[in-house]
Order: C-alpha cells, then structure tokens, then sequence
C-alpha cells in the first residue's frame, strides 16, 4: 500500500458566502496544509448571494448551487471519483440540524460549526445518525486545536499537576457592548436573534468554547452547575454575559465566565487549572505560551515549538518557536485530525488516535447539554443545578 | 499658623513582634515618609517575646511591656507630651477587638489590621464607639493604597468608564495549597483557625482585600450574593477556596474568587471593571500600571507617577515614574492618610479629604459583614443571598 | 472587465523539498488565500529527493522535474494557458542567483527568498534584468509583512513619531549556541558554510531581515556603520554574533544586533524607533502588538485588526482582533502582494500601490549591500565605513 | 557581647534639600529598615534653602548647617555619642568630590551619590583616602540592590550560564527629549550642565548605572569599547543619547545603549546576558522578576522571595514574593551594606562579606574610568578605545 495520500480530499460548504466570517476561516485552514479541496458549495441561504459567493471560490458552475438540498442532491447523483469527501457547515446555528442531518444521512462525512444543534433533543438524533453510519463528524471548537492546549491536556493527563482543584475559565469579548444588532451588523444580527442563535446568547456562542475548554484540558464533569445570565445592553432578548459557579467531578470547583461587554477587550479567552503539584494558565490571545507553576520550582513558560512538549503538542505545529502561529492553525489542526480519520476510513483501518485528534459529535452534544442546563439555572432560585 | 509640622508623631504597636510578618511590613510603612516614630509596644502575646522584640526595635525598656493593657494603663499615665498619637494593632483577628474598643474607649486614635473583628455586632460596636469619640480609626486595607486603584476609583467616579456593568475581582494564592498549618507555621497556623482567624478562612483573609478593592473602586453595593466555599486541602477547618456570584447596585453583575490553594502563584489580586465607555484592570503584582480600553479608541497602559493621572492618583506617589514601588508604599499611603487627618485633629480643624484618604472604621464593619453574608449563603441551598 | 479574478494563478517552486524548512511555509502561505496553485516544481538539488518531494504534493509527473533547468526548459514549451504566472525560488542561497537569472530573462515573474544573492555585482546584475524585462519581482522579507509592522511604517510617513531620531532593531536567535552544525543539522550546515551562505553567516540569514525592518519602517538610510562580528561558537567559519552602530539619514542614530548564540531565545526580532513626538515598539513573538509612547499622553496598545489602524494595516489583516494571526500570514501578505501585481501585470493596468504592497528586487539588492559593508566595517579598524 | 545592635547609626546629609529629587530617595531608603537616624545636615547650595529643608525634616537648629564646611567643623568637635557615624553626599556631581574628599580626610564613613566624580585623578585620590583611613565608603548605584540582581550575578559566578558570550544592557529614557533645561527644570538643568554634571551626560547619568550593571552581574571586564555620542536635542551642550560596542574580558562581546530621548520610555534599564548554558534578562522597572532561558529546558521565570533563589537574593528581600519592592528597597540594600559594614567596623570585627554587599568607593572609580574612555572614543575614529 502506498504510504502517500494518493489525491486531495474533495469538499464542499454550506454557508460561508461573501457577507461570512467564520466560513472564510474554515477555507483558510483547510487550504493550509493542502491536503483538500473545495469543489462544490452552497453557500448562502441567498441563491444569487451564494453563487456569487462561489464564483469569487472558482466553483465549477454546476458545482456552484443556490441551496443546500440541490448541493445534496446533486452530490448524492456523482461519480465516487467526483463526489465529495467531506461537506463543512457554517451556517448560522439553526441551520445545522436540518443540514447535518441529511449530510448524515446520506453516508458523507461531516464537519459542523458550534454550537451543534439547538436542543439536547437535536444533538442526541446527530449522535444516534452519526453512530449508525460510522461516518466521521467533527465540530470546530477551533480554540481546543492550539498546541498549547493539547500540551495542558497532555500534562493534567499524565498527572503533572496532581489531582485537580480548581478551574477557572473565562471568554470576554467586548464586541456586543453595544446594541451593534439594532445597525444591521450581519454578525449581531443572528447571534442575539433567539430564533437563530437559540435559547443563550453569549452562553453559546463563546460560553460553549469555555466549557469546551475546561473539558477537554481536564478531563472533569460539570456535575452542579449555579448560573447568572444577564442580558446588560437594554432591549437585548438574549444573554449578553454569564457567570456560573461549577462543581465538578472528583471534587474540584469551578468558575466559567462568558461575556461579550467587555468593552474594549477582544477575544480574551483564558483557562487556569489548579493541581496539587502545580498550575497552569493559558490564554488564547498569546496562545503559544503555556505559564506552569509547579509546585516545587520556579514559573516556567512553555512555548510552542519547543522540544520538551509533549507528542500531541508538538505534532499539532508547524513552525519553528518563535514564528507565531494563530488561530487559523489552530482551526486547521481540527481539520487536520477529521481528514486524518476520514483517510483512515477510506482504508478501512483505524485511525491513529494521535491523528485523528479532533472534537466529535459527542463533545458537540455535551456543549448543547451545557448551554440547556445553564439557562435552566439561571432561571432557577436553587443554587445547584444538576448536570 | 506655622506650615511646618512641628513634630513627629508618636505611635505604639500591639502585636508585630519577632515572628510576625506584618508587623514588620507596618514599621517599614511608618518609616517611610519619617512622619511618625515608634515609642512605644505590646509587641506579642508572650511577655518575654513582647521585650525582646522591643529592644530589637530601640523601644525605651519603660514603654517596652509584656501586654497591652499594661501598655494601655502606661500611656493614660503619662504626659501629653511623651503619650502616644496613635496605636497601630498588628495582631492575629481574634485580638482586634477587645484591644481596639479599649484603646478608643481611651480616647486614642487607632490604626486596626484587616478584617477588622469577628462578628458584625464587634464591628457595629466599634463604629459606634469611634462615633462617641470622636476619634481617627483607620484599617489597613493597603491594597488600596496603590496610586493606581486610586486612578481607578478616580476614572469611576468621573465617569470615564460610563455605566459599570460588570466587576470580576479575584485574589489568588497558592502558599496554603499544602497542609502548611500541620507542620508549625505561625501564620498558617492561626489563618486556619476558626478561633483566631474568624468564621472565614480564605475569604476573612483575603476575600475581604477582593470586597475592599471592588467596593472602593466602582462605590457599587452588593445587593445579593451566591457564594461557594470549599476547604479544598483535606482536614482544613476553615474555607481556602472561595467563589462568589454578585448582583451589585445598578444592575451590575460581579464575580469574586478568592483562593490560596492556586498552587505556586504568589500574590495574584485583580480587578477588572467594565462599562458603557470603557474596562480597566490592575493587578496587584504589577501594580503601577492600570490598562483602560476606551471604548474609541486603542487600549492604554497608564503608569504611576505620569501627569495625565487624576490628582489623587498622583498624590499617592513618591518616585517618578518608572522608579518601581511597591507594597511598602501602598500601605505607607493608608498611615499617610491616617497621619493627615490626625494633624487635622491635632489642631482642630477638618481633615481635607484628598489628604485624609484612608479605609475608615466603617469599611472595616463593611468587610465584616461581607464574611459574614458570604458565609452564610455558602451554607445555603438559596442561589441568593441578601446582603 | 470582469472584477472577479478569472482563474487561480499558476506556479512553480525551485527548492523546499523534503528536508526544507522555508518552502513549505511558502507553500503554506500561498495556500492560505486560495489565490494560487502549485502546478511544477523542481524541489531538491537531489534529483530523486525533488520527485519524491513532489509527489508529497500532488504534483502531475510531467511537471515535477529533477533540475529547475528541465523545470524552466519545459515551462518555456507549455502553451499559454498551462504555463506557470511565477515561480518561486526557496533554495539555499548560493542558488538564488542563477535561478532567478534564468527565470527572469525567460520573461517570468519570480519571488525569491532572502538574502537575494551573495555579491553585490549578482545584485546589481538582477536589478537590472528586472528592469529591462519589466517584470514582477518579489523577495520575501516576510517579517516586513505584518500588518502591525505596516502600521508602524504608516505612522512614520504620517509624522505621528515626529523626526526621528533613534533606531534599535535586534534580531536575537539561540538555535546555534551550540555547534549544530557538526551534528549533521541541514539548516545549520549551509547556514554556516561560506560557499553557500555567503560571505556573512548572522548578519545574512537574519541580519538582513533587521535591516529591512528597519529601512522599511523608518524610511532612513544608512548613511556610515561600525560592526563587530564574531564567531562566538568555537570553530564556526562564520559569524554567529554581531553588533552595529549606525549613522542613518536626518541625523538620527541607530543600533543593530543580530545574534544566533543567545541561548534559549527563539525568534526574537525587535525594532524600537523613536521620534521627537512619540516611540514605537515592535516584536516579532507577539506580532499583533504595537506600542506607541506618544509625547503627550499615556502609551497605547495597537492591536491588529482594530479600527484606527491605518489603512495599509487593515488591508493586511483576515481575522478580527484578538483571533491571533502569525508568521504564515505575514508571508501570505507578501505574496498577496506580488499577486496584485501580476494580475494587474497581466491586464496590462499599472497596479494599485497599496495592493501591491511587497519587497522588490531593489530592496533585496540594498539588504546585500548591507552585508557586503557590515563585513567590510567588520574588518577595518576604522570607526566608520561609508554606505 | 550582645548580638542585638545597641542603637541606631546617627546619619548627615549633603545636599537633598527641598527641590531635590535623590535626597529625598535616600533618606526614605535609610528609614525603612530603622537603623539610622537623620541628626545633621547641610542640605542645600543655598543657606537659607537649606536651614528651610532641615526644619521640615525635624533637625535641631544647632546642628542644621548653611553649608557642608559648618556641618564638618561642627561634627569633628562633637563628642563621640553625639557624632554622625557616617554622611550622606547626595549633591549635584561637581560638589561630591571635595565634600568625599574632606569627610574621608577627617576619619567618617561616607556614602556618595554616583557618578562619583569628575574625573579618573580625583578618583584615584579618593581610593586612595580612604585606604588610607581604612573607612567605609559607599556608592549608590542603587540598581544592583535590587534581589534578583544579585540573584542574576550568582547564578554567573555558579556557573549557571556557563561561559558569558554576549552582554546587552540599556538604559533608556524619554524626560530629556525636549530641551527641558531651557525652562527651568533644575534636574534637567545640572545634568545637562558640563560645569555640574561633568563630561558627559547620558552617558554619566544612566550609562554609569548601566556599566555598573553589567561589571556587577557579569565580572567581565571592558577592555575596548567603541562609542558614538551625541547631543540629539539642538542645543543641548552634552550628549543624551550614547551606544557602544564593546569587547569584554574572556572574549565576550557587548553593547551599552544609554539615551534619554527615548519619548515616553520612562527609565527602562534592563540586561540581557547569554552564556553558554543560558541566557537572563532582567528589566528594572519589573524588577522583581528574572527571565532565565536554559540551554535545556523551558524559559523560567525566577521572582523575588522565592525559595529557590540563591541567599544573596533571599537575604536582600523584605517581603514575601507576590508583594512588590522596588526602587525604595533596593536603594535600602546599599545603605543596609553599608550600615553593616559600618557596625562590624565599630566592633572592630571583619564585615560578613553577605552582609556588606555594597558597592564600593572603587567601583565608583571604575565608573568614572568608564565615562573619561567613553568620552574619549566618542572623539576617536579608530574603532577601538582601550580600557
């Protein structure tokens, strides 16, 4: 068997169109490491925006479709040496459901923005479609693809800060401190938009990513959650900012901090993790250092690149220290890991869980229970609501 | 009138002796600005230390005593001339308030450590008796001291930062991460014992710097908290881990954490405040600069001792700018205040307020009562608790 | 005239096979936009290495050659519509100059990496070709490409730091602190070989990228300069440490450092410019930082991505502010640049200048000047050496 | 013999009356640790000045003098527990020589500010006064007080970053880059005065401390420099802006860049070393924290009070790490060596050497050496200055 690829993998996009943010990202991390291409799309809820749209991509046109369910269709009726590996949904979250769903359904491999779905109901039928087929499905929570997250993984995993005590884990945004959705902000628009956004605002759109996050460099279950959702610029329908007390598995306590008026701050995500052998802090906007306090010396300032990191860090970079890399690699990293397992499955072997490193549907749905039970608390005179 | 002050000031310690901690830091403080000497003590709970760290601070052997009633009963004796301006008490909590009352009850000016006693009947009691007399009583919430909590609060109240929204405040340490209270540190010892060190641990300690530092700053009120104490390290009595959801005046939300099981980190007090114009944040570690992102404009780092600051921001400062300093100086400027407003006194006149700047009995009794709600709604199944 | 572009462009690589470091971050950086496809390669010295390189990357056989001269042989033969747009020249540096010669007087557009060639007579010799066959020319000082980088060179041109007066720009490195080379190591073996570095080891390899930031963003020239090189690490043929003094244009001084002995230290290339209305800062580890001491008021934070950026910063920016771009986007922005060019090239328009914003072969040639007069200063006893 | 010190050192000042900026450094520095009394003085150029400045300071009339001569004649006459220990100089520059001179001549321990005199005859008296004397003498190059200074110079005399390849240290400021002196600005007017300041500006104001700095952490020796100074700001009649390249004893290059033009850096001293093993830098103005990059393993970030420092460093501290120092405390490390040193002389017993760790009177001749041979190669065009 030949240890080369043999060819690029073939996808396409739904949403993403020209008005787009995130669906620029996904392209852009795709694109870096080469080892896709995008071949077909629909990509925007505007028939003539998403063709447009796909010209800018150089779509072939008849690869180029007004709606999703024509894309669908038209992929389903292809060739095996046409048809695309992979569909990428990054459309605003209503539309994931109903989009992931069919793409499932029809045996193709998946990857979905977060949060998932709108409702714990939603996200258990993905699982349930997604462990029917066996297909691969991956869920960008991006900021868990950074090296230096995986290197906090690695060392809580291999005991390097004793049993964990405390997690502290925030995301603070100041972008939405202003009522930006009343001047047609595409991107307010939708995310303060219950109908579109869902039942939290800030609790799931940057909310999910913490408690991404914590789980996944911790390993812990939430297991009592005490919520205070508040919706702080006038006239807004949805949280704005959210602050939960967390009483997690073995013990440990927690803090979660999700808010988006922060006046002034950009995209401040942060986790500290406290063992009995040491701690460590991570913050996104500098995501290549890794501050460790162990116990028994000095600080030390783990950098990305360095050979000293544990495999699952230094596998997911590609530079030398010293020459950033950024949230676009990080993104890529999960792409990286859903191809490495779509690839696996086309050759009918497992994948290398090193490679294939990546959210699945699983941590999908438990982000969905997050925000379900989060808003459940906030509107609760309990202090403790059970997970 | 001469403008000249015609004298130092004479004070006497209760407490501070040769193994305390911050005693030390209390004489250094006085030093500084050579306002004020040291005549007299009661510098420890054994007699014979009390003596033998008085002769290692140059004390007169007939105003170095074994205790402080007989330090008390000296002082009332004696001349207006030799008697002391003012008693500074640096002793474990539990000793606060019998020493206190009854140098008031005395007639004397008192400077009392934090938190300022046990119970919120001490505290009411204690700010009744200032008021009967008519005396100074100043408590060393030194933290803020520092010119920049002052900008802070100054920046607040002018304004600048527009409607405050949201206060996350959190004082982090890791030296009680291990059960350092078993093996014979005085200062763990009696921090973690709920006869000495109240019904708090972590958060009587400093918890109480996090309500101080917040209440100062923004002048809001807590209406309710919700807050989850733990005794994280196995066999402690007393909390050393403590989260707090705050619903403060106007509408504003807080969170509040205060630890010393954050293994390795030393000494970590922040504030972050933002509102409808702006957020700022200030850290105690590196406490001459305060970040301020304006709403419109690129994010500032304003440092002491520079002429944009507000006036009691500048006043606050010794150094120019760039010449580092420290805690020492922060605490010198709550006996600075303490000091004005005495000379104020001494002649009979009003203190002016920029000059008489300090953390008053009533912030003490404040304090107090934050332990005590904190307490109890960490007993409570209720999310909210009143104030 | 169709605004959209009508097709991806079409190039070539020459080096950055297997074992290389700088091609794939070309490759990735070109990937990035979606603007280009690698279509022919000739991507090792060794014939079999380069085919095996570029089947890693899914080149078709009849384009991936063993020599670039079968490379440019056949591209000169492919009809129109298959030929390479450019082509990119990634090798070691005693190549460049023969294969950028050679492609240039066969009428392609080249990028080159940097130092453009070893002599100043190859440099003279290739700026002149450029400009007989009117072609594009790009030499890739990527660290000039980011957007803070290019706001720092729009601040200078707009006055904001008034006249300048000093410039200290440090490119400090610790990866050959020990002797690497003797270990096999390829990167370090032709870095410090004379016959294929060039006549300066530090200085060339990142020296140069000191000079170019600085000739970049300040505009000044320098005028006379006094260097000591050394090599530090016993044995080694040439310098790995050294230090300037310069003279610049208008009067104002400066300072250079470029060392690969500082042990520990990973990319750190930093420019400092001050004016007589304010001072900047610029590090390359933490590129979406810019400081700026204005003369009247307290220093900023400017952050990539932010609305008062200048607009030549904007334009080099993807993700919104806080989302961390790095060293892969700055190099994308110089091949954006050279893209412009030739899309604009090739409708025969002369190119919008701020679309077109990317190091020319002029500025190559001026970086080898600068190697050529630090060794000459490097040698003589004399305190200054003319430009 | 008792080990409790029987009194406090009685001290006399020179200079640092009323508009001064260092007096008032030096006697907060002396008070904090309560060792030293202030007694005497003559604390201005002008008498009434000065007898206004004793008062607020609280000397007896009788032995608070219109000018040094009176102060000296008046203490040799005074009986021995009455008579100052030792003089404070804290004068513009061109006064410390002849008061030093007349204090050692008449048998007191002096402290003198730096740069210790004008020119290498006057210092090479003054060593050999007070050999002569056998006297204590101190300069008060206050930097290297600080902890983790001397922690950094332990670590190079351990061995700790192997052999010392490369040294860069700055000092750079902003104050003086506009022509304050033209307004009245008495620190700006002196310092920029030849009469008063000596040959040299920049360079003897800041470029002392920063050879200072170097000398005390590295133990190299200069023993060629190349310097190029200049006076940046038209009309200036000294330089105020200086870089150097520098050859150092066992083969170690360096560079000093000493300026205050820097607009809007406030006084940012800092030092870089790289050895073989590891490099370190540390910056003054967050001066309780060390970086230290090890050959093998990650940065670390080594803090003031932290167990793992070497004594020096412990011993130089006040306060529990996470409590900051600064400039105040360092400064009280030269008087606390000092003051030690004067004990152990009144008891007639050898100093501890861990204890009287201060810089001596001949480290002020070398600064003063470092100054005349900067100067001179500033006026050389060759590009080497012996030592």
């Amino acid at each position: 068997m030949n240890a080369t690829p043999p060819r690029k993998l073939r996808y396409a996009m739904v949403g993403g169109g020209r008005d787009a943010f995130i669906g620029a990202v996904h392209r852009h991390a795709i694109a870096l490491d080469g080892q896709c291409e995008l071949v077909a799309g629909a990509l925007s809820s505007s028939a003539q925006k998403a063709r447009a749209s796909g010209r800018d991509l150089f779509l072939a046109d008849d690869r180029n479709h007004g709606d999703w369910q024509a894309l669908l269709a038209d992929e389903i009726k292809r060739p095996a040496h046409e048809r695309i590996d992979f569909v990428s949904i990054v459309t605003p979250n209503h539309v994931h459901f109903p989009v992931a769903q069919a793409f499932v359904d029809a045996g193709f491999h998946v990857v979905c923005d977060k949060p998932l779905v709108h409702t714990c109901a939603q996200a258990d039928a993905l699982v349930a479609a997604v462990a029917r087929q066996g297909t691969v499905f991956g869920v960008t929570y991006n900021y868990t693809g950074y090296p230096m997250v995986r290197q906090a993984r690695a060392m809580v995993r291999a005991g390097e800060l004793g049993e964990i005590r405390k997690v502290v884990v925030e995301y603070n945004q100041g972008w939405l401190a202003t009522a930006l959705e009343g001047g047609g902000n595409k991107q307010a628009g939708w995310r303060t938009d219950p109908a579109r956004s869902g039942a939290a605002g800030a609790i799931g759109d940057i909310g999910s990513h913490a408690e991404n996050l914590l789980a996944t460099v911790t390993g812990l279950q939430v297991e009592h959650l005490c919520a205070d959702l508040g919706a702080l610029v006038p006239g807004r329908a949805l949280d704005d900012d959210g602050s939960l007390l967390l009483r997690l598995s073995h013990g440990a306590r927690g803090v979660l901090v999700a808010s988006q008026i922060n006046t002034g701050v950009e995209n401040d995500l942060r986790l500290r993790v406290s063992g009995t052998l040491g701690s460590i802090e991570w913050r996104q906007e500098q995501p290549s250092r890794l501050k460790h306090w162990p116990a028994d010396g000095p600080q030390r300032v783990l950098t990305r690149g360095s050979p000293w990191l544990h495999p699952a860090a230094q596998r997911a970079s590609r530079l030398p220290a010293g020459h950033p890399e950024g949230f676009i690699e990080a993104f890529a990293n999960v792409y990286a890991g859903v191809v490495a397992d779509i690839r696996a499955h086309a050759q009918g072997i497992p994948a290398d869980p090193c490679q294939a490193d990546y959210p699945r549907v699983e941590d999908g749905a438990r982000g969905v229970r997050f925000i379900a039970r989060t808003v459940a608390s906030a509107a609760s005179g309990d202090k403790w609501t059970a997970w």
